[in-house]
């Protein structure tokens, strides 16, 4: 037998010993799906500027095909999360992008409304005092949905990134109106089959007062709407020592988890590769949701992947940002959630702590290695497959620096 | 005219260009009540120890009378709020507590019941998996209501210090079962008369979890009990950056506004006086809530003071936090609501932001005195009356180093 | 005598029992100066785009324009902070920037480095693994000296935006090296009277490490540099629940507080305005700065504003934040040393702190208005004079929205 | 060949390919030592009260008794920290301990001082105001020196626990002095093999400055005594936020690093067990020591546990914390270093990143278990060989509940 398969076979009496199916756990891991947001492979900065990175995305044909090479080396990227002001053709088409996506072997995602691009929302969006600005951001939530409905859409991302910037500046009672009344009117937008996602963040691009800010609002916010609003949760959106995976164990139980955005932070919403913080987290928190699936709860969450690649490649970083997700949520699934259960119940506080600490030092990339052979993906694992496939000096010769960035030099 | 009175007629004339009465501001400034815990003014520490204060509360005996002192110079402080496990005869008794205190010219304020003094609670006490100690804990908040009842107190102020320590250590969607059956309980025990008030805390005495760990966590449980149920808010039990003055406008919309702990954290919950870290924040916490009653929401909130005084007599303590409250309540009044309301619907951050500035940099002082006044209270302000009136070297002299401190030296 | 001698003659007898003079504290006041940063007066925002405002600066000669305007109704704001990528004319030349600011009233104050506004600075300047961007950066570095040797400028305000994304992406000691050899470069090309402000920042461009993290990072790099070499403290600039004032009071004590950049923050490095988040805590850092002053200690503490108006008129923020450095400036002059060190010699702690607090509570209007008269200044307050001057109306039709704002719509 | 065997030379064959040797990483890792502070076997809690263990520890020689386990163990422990208030007999004796400590094959480790436990503290210790309890401190500091030279101990791990609670309370500027001079009386008493170890903390006990608040002033303090005087880094000593890897590496660039508390932290001090909160952070900081080893620098750190077990039995505690920071270690000497410094003179962000991450993802179970091997350790790892091995229940059965628990029940 060979090293790998002799590898795996260990790992499979391993995991067998704590109630879990290695061919269950490889199912899982072909099954998960994370969607690419079609901004993440374009330029992206901070309020310094804007990196131009060679080969970088200059169109939305571009940032489908470099979605359709993630897709070709990681296998679980197939669907594109859309931003309604930016994917569509230059003559504001959106089935030529479906069309494109689909031979490229891409589902659409999530379709995220717009609330920041103009200049009419410095007051905020539809939170703010101008009510022709409320009523255009309306008109714009239906038109979300009517493109959403065209495309086959069943989600709309929502992120309403008001706020204030100075206490007295506004009536935060009053905004609280404006949003629930708002949130209501594209709610009641929405086709039965489809869902709403409110997302939730504390700060930025306001700094005193943001009117989504914790996932407390985005709840409250949601129960006033009606069932198929669900709460977004954003790992960078959190102020420090929040413990997420709470959060998330509480909305799963209130059937209010509706979807992620994955990255990580360790300042403010920073905004970098999922897992390369604190991976511990991001394991506890799949462990949450393998826990609560597990239980019946919130079997349809949405997962995407939502950061700012600002110096690395941006391929690269989603690459390595998703090969930690599936890494953890491998381990989430190498919990032994009888002995877990056993050792809460002995009061066993070490224990019970160290059944996850096993878990999280599980080293399972016979797993991963068979959900890739699995899904028939090249290479060891993303990263290498897609340095070895040629892609990246492809697009830096064809597209050489014409993507967003505004940096000189 | 002497100096005070004219410097009184200057401020009814500014705060009349506000369009706010000076007398009625006096009224209502008469009319604010702080209540004391009767813990406060004991000896109290940190986790390193207790530095013992001369003079010190020994018994409930004492505490009433030390309360009653600082009615006396504060007039606003006419209520002691109770703790259940503390607040009683040496044989159990409540009422001649209840009678002292009458005597002495107070009123019982919120029960709080206990959850974190016993040993059996070291996994919590109504969301700890031993079911014998949630069924005790549940026992205990009915004699909590029973104990009410008897006292003539219509509110419950619920601290549940639960949590975990450790990832894995318990099942955090068990938890939250647990939290809200036990909760259910003490609701459905109370009369019909009766609040409760959900207090929340990010973290300590546990660093991994807290069950009822944010606003939102509180809100969602009141929400699952009934119209009674409310949330506690206590300023020093909020993570870094959140904005606390934001949740106060949303629970006074959602009618969930109960009560206050007052005091102020510059790192963890420090408990320190009120007002000492940021006196602007306390200001704008109460503009909320003026505007908010304004506007004919939450009339009744309860306001205490749960503060540790580690290093300053505490009486001291308690009375400067006293002062700070009442000055920015005062300041609170005098906003001119009209021009911010104006300034904000011309989109005037700048001027809209100045207005609360201005009231925050207003001189209340003839406010506070003719408050003083109107309620025929001695000296100049609490602290003054306090350190003129030889309370201090009374009970230093009589009670000595009786108190709770535990270092040695 | 009419209201405004009587509150003057009041506040002076209040001033006086603390063993302030009136007049010293008015002549105080007048000599406060605050630099200008050519940057704050153009369009500003954040990484999801800049507002543009109606009037907004466009080249160097409207930034002094505007600039001159500031100082007309402030009175201490006579010098303008240059960033040597940005304030020179189209043709690279600084002298007729020089003759012009002078022409309009105004001197040249701290001369600012570049160190992020070139693609080759994606991995840092003078900390980056690259040689040759590190070489030219110590050119720039030499060219920003000869610029300020031309200008008569006396300090060089450094900002290095050096850091890393990734745990691992570079050597942690190799960069420290890198940085020390530059700013020894720099430092070894200065004049005799030139001084280096060297700054620092927690996080922002880069969310991993940064070279210059904080107050102990400048000053160890100061210490190798030279006598001349000081810390620049950024208000904006500190993870949450430092004490800034503490850091003022330690770097006063070493002769090493060079220079500040006010601005306010809530979260991250928001660039508020300063005073706008907590008032109490710049008065405290003010404080120490007067007893500091008062013992001898960093006589030529250099003042900037350093913020970042994104949605308020960015002149209109100025002068408030102008304001609120000048009150909280005149509230620590009017702190009672004598009584303070008494307070703390007797271990009143209620009491040494009142003093503060009362210091900080005192109505310091007449003082201010004392300071205006003397320096023959219009209207009641800067905002005021600037709103009733016409100069908002006169840029917003000669400009109109001429700036740099980034957003459609 | 068995499983552990062939597991073994796997992992060997891939260390050898990163340049890494297998028996030379065993060697590291038996040489590893981590020193058990005394305090850490009792019963430990929160402002709230102190659980009580059953089989807790009652007097120093039972808690010799538990490090003597935990290295029956571990393999590792061999050293116990010493409190000089606390590690004596009833009698004032040191030496009996020093001999029972040896003949359970203990070594002594790093001394530390008190500056809390009494009374007399309440200002602070060497910081305080009162001359006559500095003066009281620094007799204590040169008994606690003659005491280490009596027992052969070369290291004082010095707390400063002071710090003033409110704004005004002090003069930060004489306390800095106060410090400083009081440091220097230690150091100058210090025989010529000995060392200082500075630890800094930002809050707690005090919550609005302390005297050695980061690793800043404990440099500047130490730089000021000499060079055997160096930083102490306690990980749960720091703000949300600070890179404390960082801080490593420029102490060791500086000679500076002196010793370490190992802890973990996820709002304030928690002290957990170390790598509960974030594993990686713990890989990360080991791997800087490491590294920096490896290019010969500070050369002598000394390892500390300082936690406290306030639920889980302490020794259960205490053996996985010295099971994680072995196994942090090991994967810090995993690293390619060779490859890592490529991929960083390659720019190649995201590779060298990953190299780091693989080194943190390596199953080094294999090391672990031949560093067992070799040092002739009971069972599969240490808290398996202790839960076997009988230890619990004798103490347990012959101490009951004799430690310090305050709480009732």
């Amino acid at each position: 037998m060979d090293r790998t398969k002799e590898q795996a076979r260990r790992l499979a009496d391993s995991l067998a010993s704590r109630g879990v199916s290695f061919d269950d756990a490889v199912e899982s891991l072909t099954k998960l799906q994370i969607e690419m947001p079609s901004w993440a492979v374009g330029d992206s900065g901070t309020r310094y500027g804007t990196f131009r990175e060679r080969g970088s995305a200059r169109t939305i044909w571009d940032k489908i095909d470099d979605v359709a090479e993630i897709q070709r080396v990681c296998g679980i990227c197939g669907a594109m999360a859309m931003h309604i002001a930016w994917d569509k053709t230059d003559d504001g088409q959106y089935l030529p992008v479906k069309r494109y996506a689909n031979e490229r072997g891409l589902a659409l995602g999530t379709m995220h409304p717009d609330g920041f691009t103009k200049q009419e929302y410095i007051y905020g969006s539809i939170a703010t005092p101008i009510g022709a600005v409320r009523e255009a951001s309306i008109l714009h939530y239906k038109e979300c949905v009517r493109v959403a409905r065209e495309l086959g859409i069943k989600a709309i991302g929502m992120w309403v990134p008001d706020g204030t910037n100075y206490a007295g500046q506004d009536d935060l009672r009053a905004r609280k109106h404006r949003l629930t009344d708002g949130m209501r009117a594209l709610y009641d937008a929405l086709d039965d089959d489809m869902q709403l996602f409110l997302e939730y963040k504390p700060f930025e691009p306001y700094f005193y007062s943001t009117d989504v800010f914790d996932w407390g609002m985005s709840l409250l916010t949601c129960t006033k709407l009606g069932p198929r609003a669900k709460v977004l949760v954003d790992l960078g959106h959190h102020l420090s020592g929040v413990n997420i995976e709470q959060i998330v164990a509480v909305l799963m139980d209130e059937d209010r988890l509706g979807a992620f955005h994955f990255n990580n932070r360790k300042y403010a919403d920073d905004d970098l590769i999922v897992g390369s913080v604190n991976p511990f987290e991001l394991f506890l928190i799949l462990n949450e949701i393998v826990a609560g699936q597990a239980a019946g709860l919130s079997p349809g969450v949405t997962y995407m992947l939502d950061q700012s690649h600002n110096i690395e490649p941006s391929i690269e970083g989603i690459l390595f940002s998703v090969m930690n997700v599936h890494a953890a949520y491998a381990k989430a699934l190498a919990v032994d959630r009888a002995a877990l259960a056993e050792a809460q119940g002995n009061l066993d506080v070490v224990g019970a702590h160290r059944i996850l600490k096993d878990a999280f030092e599980t080293d399972i990339a016979p797993l991963l290695a068979a959900a890739r052979e699995q899904m028939g993906l090249p290479g060891a694992d993303p990263l290498s497959a897609y340095r070895d496939g040629g892609y990246a000096q492809k697009i830096a010769d064809e597209r050489n620096f014409g993507g967003m960035g505004t940096l000189g030099g």
